[in-house]
């Protein structure tokens, strides 16, 4: 019986080829789609196609999904200063939940029967393409052959070899994630928290000459959101690209994360993610002459719980609409620009400035005594701040 | 009438010594204290008492606070991971509250009728000492010359040389606080937020030879509280030293900081607080391994608001007690180990151990399959998670 | 000199009447405003004017502001359910600074150069005042006659018989303040938290006769706002005047408020506020059945710090924007019908529904197996959830 | 083989009764636990133990954990005012796991190979029940015969007879849930958002007569925990009691509770829960006069956490220990009386006292000018906190 279909979230690898021929073992005609989040070259989408058709794929579609995360994810996760652990940039959650977004629509506009996806039963991912394909189709049954059967990669490659398809056999000692926000590697030195992630990890993700001169960027924001380097208007993922490579020449954005994972224990891992931590630097910084104390405190507590649930894969959950929506209002003003030192593997906000810049000489300025107040003002407020404080030791002192 | 005592902070500065001056005009006994939170040598020490006697001081005192600056406030800073603003370790505001107290509780011992304090009215820390003398001596008179009589530099230096005392003329373009838990300084280029602020800036604050050779460092945590370098076991304030050296001869802790005023506008200030970054980050990265995702969630809101409250200098209200109460709680295992990597201006935590480390073999490994679930677990765990996402879904085409 | 004009917040009451002399002594011309948000009955508003004018007032005007309230300030706290100390429907604090925003922008116009209100130095209200106009009219003088010439009653009743202007002497033991959203009633038994306040001081501010029969109504909710009463479509304004007859008739909505003043004092009033307390009540529950768990406890926690601003006349404070964005993406679903039942001093919500609502059967009810999962599903689910706490309890063994 | 042990969760009812039938045929040796949380009588224990012993089971034991309940979660919900969706007492989550840490602590002292429970698929219960077991003993098997075999009732009934063992047929349209902090019932009109509940449902949970006269009771609270009524020293639960008995009386403490359950569907039961409610209330209140505003705003946010993580199972998260840290030292002061006035339905709290209490006469009557401030301090408050708003109007306008 072949008119059952399935579309499988295929990315090449060794364990998707697999799933395509399982997929067809249980009878059914197998739709691939490719989501490129930015971890696909133009060689690799081009192999992916060779590949599935070669599987015997019924249909095989390659998206371009990376202006797509950019809107829904990636631009909140910069607005929202949103890092995990205050340092890493949540790079992969955002890509998953795309990638299993496109192949739920493509499965619900092929009225297939099922959708599948290569995952272990290890690790975050998982959890986030389960609940993106309960949620956008929940009819539809959901398998996952690597996680139910636990095959090996020997079994797998054999598998493959059998039907004449061969998989460029990875020998990396390292686990990697490549996608537009950023890379993570797991393995090897990453999986004890104690010993130090080598400098030539990081060669596992990207090479190429390093910078030897102080360089300077000026980014260019509006209401939140950067749209210009240099003076040069970019579309999103084009500029987090040339960004990020000048991040690289400089090895700006290097680092280890040590987090909680979807499922309760603890992970670490490497990542290079310059272009988002830049990017996020600089928000952060010209958010402060833009918007006020509290807006940023509110703002910095819904970005924490943002990052958490779509870390979980709970992107989907409507508090997140909300959040957004207050993220959102909380941009209006801001807009501007924000200049970056980069310099061997450092990189500093060195400037910020904006045309609703609350930091101007006519409201005065630090150390120098304002128009706004004199010290009469200044002693009255301290007076009447002053209250509760007293208020409460009186009473401790009466009890 | 000679019989009415007034308690004055005494920096040796020339605003605080014309206060001297000032109220004995007002008929006060002035007794003078220097509360010493790290920003005073044995010199200045030296110094402050003899001038505070040439101007007529009928007693001085200085008090050592560095211990209790750290164990009443900086430790919390470090337990809670506060950085105001991201970036800046909040080095002044705890500083100026021990004064305040040290100075209230002068006062009330030496039954006087008056507090005085050299602030300005332009800055935050006329907020901080009022509202310390408020709550802690309630019944006293605040006299704060400087503010009310609004004199300039000029006028001051030529009624102190009136009586004899010569304060070194500060030629400094910059504003300088310095303390335990870092250096601040204002002026100039740090005035306007598109300037970069060069780093000769910095010269201002300290001075040494530059390491040319990446080091490590150890730090040993014991409840959050840091306790030993290098296997060397120190108090706080000695092992900020220790660690401030080394942080300055790798330039590393050198910031910019933004942030909002207690008095609601914007200031901008460069700062020097290596060793407070250093051990925020090190205490932060040895809390991954030791808390859930929910402790550091809730005790990251908490740090954030405590730091607010700290800078806004209302260091007594009881919410802060609270707190530090849940702070406290949140690190009975955050006992342990962190190596930083030193490197020419910048650091980076390389390892983390601890006894209580939630991130061993036994537990599983992430990216391999845990003893603790299996692939059905996992497939259950999606399912659940995805039920609210599920009716919102439903609810909504339904509407 | 009578080209100076000043606005002036007019009450009509003995304080503001004062003012009027006052501001003219002063070199004032004087223009009244009575900005009405539900205080005022027409006979009020007529009365304001004759006195206004009788006062010499060069000009008088009379503005409904009630949508304006409900519009701007109301509606948000029905959508963010807030509620002062959970019992409180904050009936004052949004009518001032809608008033003060009227009398700001009469002034703005009027090319004014002064803005003046009767406020004491006692309470609330003056801060509410100065803040908004020192926002909205920054560069006009701010006169408080009352709070700064600290005048007795008589002297002002004296005054204002000199001029032969006779404000009906309030005999009163207790100081109101009646509008759209409620009415507080504060002096007497109401300043000593241990006494009980009577029944009688209600009357204080209403009558009638008291319902006998136990009623039903339906209150249409569109977005979070309340749109219908019983089927008739209403101005917000006008359904909280018809629902709050309602209340009064079976006295709902009578309670004690013990809160914390802007001042940092503790305060406590009877307030009368049944419409408020019905409309939030019936809107919380039609939430439930509309909204995650998620949405609802941000929106809770937003809508606390929502009140306090609010309350404490931080009204302009922009972070209040963004929680507003928040409330309102939140709010798109909460459309549908509360029953409530109102029974001599009592409300239920009996029941809600909503084409949006979450809790069908086809979703499963609970307590019978639902189709979504099955007991493999919730094990594993169990499984997974566990998994931090079998870590941190495995951790502080070994340690 | 019979050396194999199981310890039960033993209600009594016929599904835990069956159980132990179904753990005998899988060859265990079955030891019975009835844990009471309160909702067992004399007779219900004597009736279990002889049912247990007539089912076969190897030993029984029943255990008051009343007080532990009390101690260990319930002063916690007074202390931080903890109502589910603002009304509901959290009633049954703290019992499941009090009764789930009994029966592991009996599991690990008996050497047995596993622990069962009688909970169903649906519902909250199996995750509370799984998640402490996983957690208290991670080694055993967990074995739920009602979830994974899901028998009929009558199959249930039919098995039991044939071991010559009775269950009185429940046949109750409504499931109940009784214990120390309330009681719950589901089914009926309770699945029907819509549908009133009658007041007849409250009646299978109790009966008795109905007060006529107005009543008050005055509840003395120690840091935070009820200790005394009318002046009568008695332990929690046995306070309780004597107040759930007066509540009945007066018909307090019936609602309806619309949630989100654990498993993310929505449900609504009737709840009975007087002594909860008033205690609540009373406590409420007590720490207005006691506490700062700040204090309470960090207290209401973490106890509304604290109710959710505890209603899904998550009793052993840690953060909730910080967070009960946090609520202990909120309490210090929160030492005094409330009295309650109960009434047909209805209660209000009519006063409260403390020797703590910040509302005293001395510190300044609302409304009156306190000694504390005088108008020039005002103005000068309310010009500084107005500095921020009016940065970022003029900020608007620039830009």
């Amino acid at each position: 019986m072949a008119d059952k279909r399935v579309v499988l979230a295929y990315s090449g690898g060794l364990d998707t080829s697999y799933c395509v021929l399982y997929l067809q073992e249980r009878g059914f005609d197998v739709i691939t789609v490719s989501v490129d989040t930015g971890g696909f070259s133009a060689e690799d989408l081009a192999a992916n196609a060779q590949r599935a058709k070669a599987l015997g794929a019924v249909e095989h579609h390659a998206v371009d999904a990376r202006q797509r995360v950019f809107d829904r994810y990636v631009s909140y996760q910069i607005k929202g200063n949103v890092l995990r652990g205050q340092v890493y940039p949540l790079a992969v959650a955002a890509e998953r939940v795309v990638q299993a977004s496109v192949v739920a629509e493509y499965a619900l506009r092929a009225g297939a029967a099922a959708v599948a996806h290569g995952s272990t039963g290890a690790g975050n991912d998982q959890v986030r393409f389960d609940v993106v394909f309960q949620v956008l189709c929940p009819g539809l049954e959901i398998i996952t052959p690597v996680r139910d059967e636990r095959l090996s990669r020997d079994e797998e490659f054999a598998a493959l070899q059998a039907r004449g398809v061969e998989i460029p056999a990875s020998v990396r000692q390292y686990s990697i994630n490549a996608g537009l926000w950023g890379a993570t590697i797991g393995g090897g030195e990453t999986h004890d928290a104690w010993r130090e992630v080598p400098d030539a990890v990081y060669d596992q993700v990207f090479s190429g000459p390093r910078a030897v001169e102080r360089e300077n960027v000026v980014v260019r924001f509006e209401r939140g959101v950067p749209v210009a380097l240099d003076g040069e208007t970019l579309a999103g993922p084009d500029l987090i690209a040339a960004l990020g490579a000048k991040c690289r020449a400089h090895r700006i954005g290097l680092g280890v994360h040590i987090g909680d994972t979807v499922l309760g224990i603890k992970g670490r891992i490497a990542f290079e993610a310059g272009a988002a931590t830049v990017l996020i630097g600089a928000h952060r910084e010209l958010e402060k002459i833009t918007t006020t104390s509290w807006q940023r405190y509110w703002k910095d507590q819904a970005g924490e719980f943002y990052g958490k649930l779509l870390h979980e894969g709970l992107a989907f959950e409507p508090a997140l609409r909300d959040i957004e929506a207050l993220i959102d209002r909380s941009q209006e003003r801001v807009t501007g620009e924000a200049r970056v030192r980069m310099d061997d593997g450092r990189f500093a906000v060195t400037g910020v400035r904006s045309p609703h810049g609350m930091m101007d000489r006519a409201s005065g300025v630090y150390g120098e005594l304002p128009e706004l107040w004199d010290g009469a003002d200044t002693r009255g407020f301290a007076t009447i701040a002053a209250v509760p404080g007293r208020l409460h030791r009186n009473a401790g002192e009466a009890g």
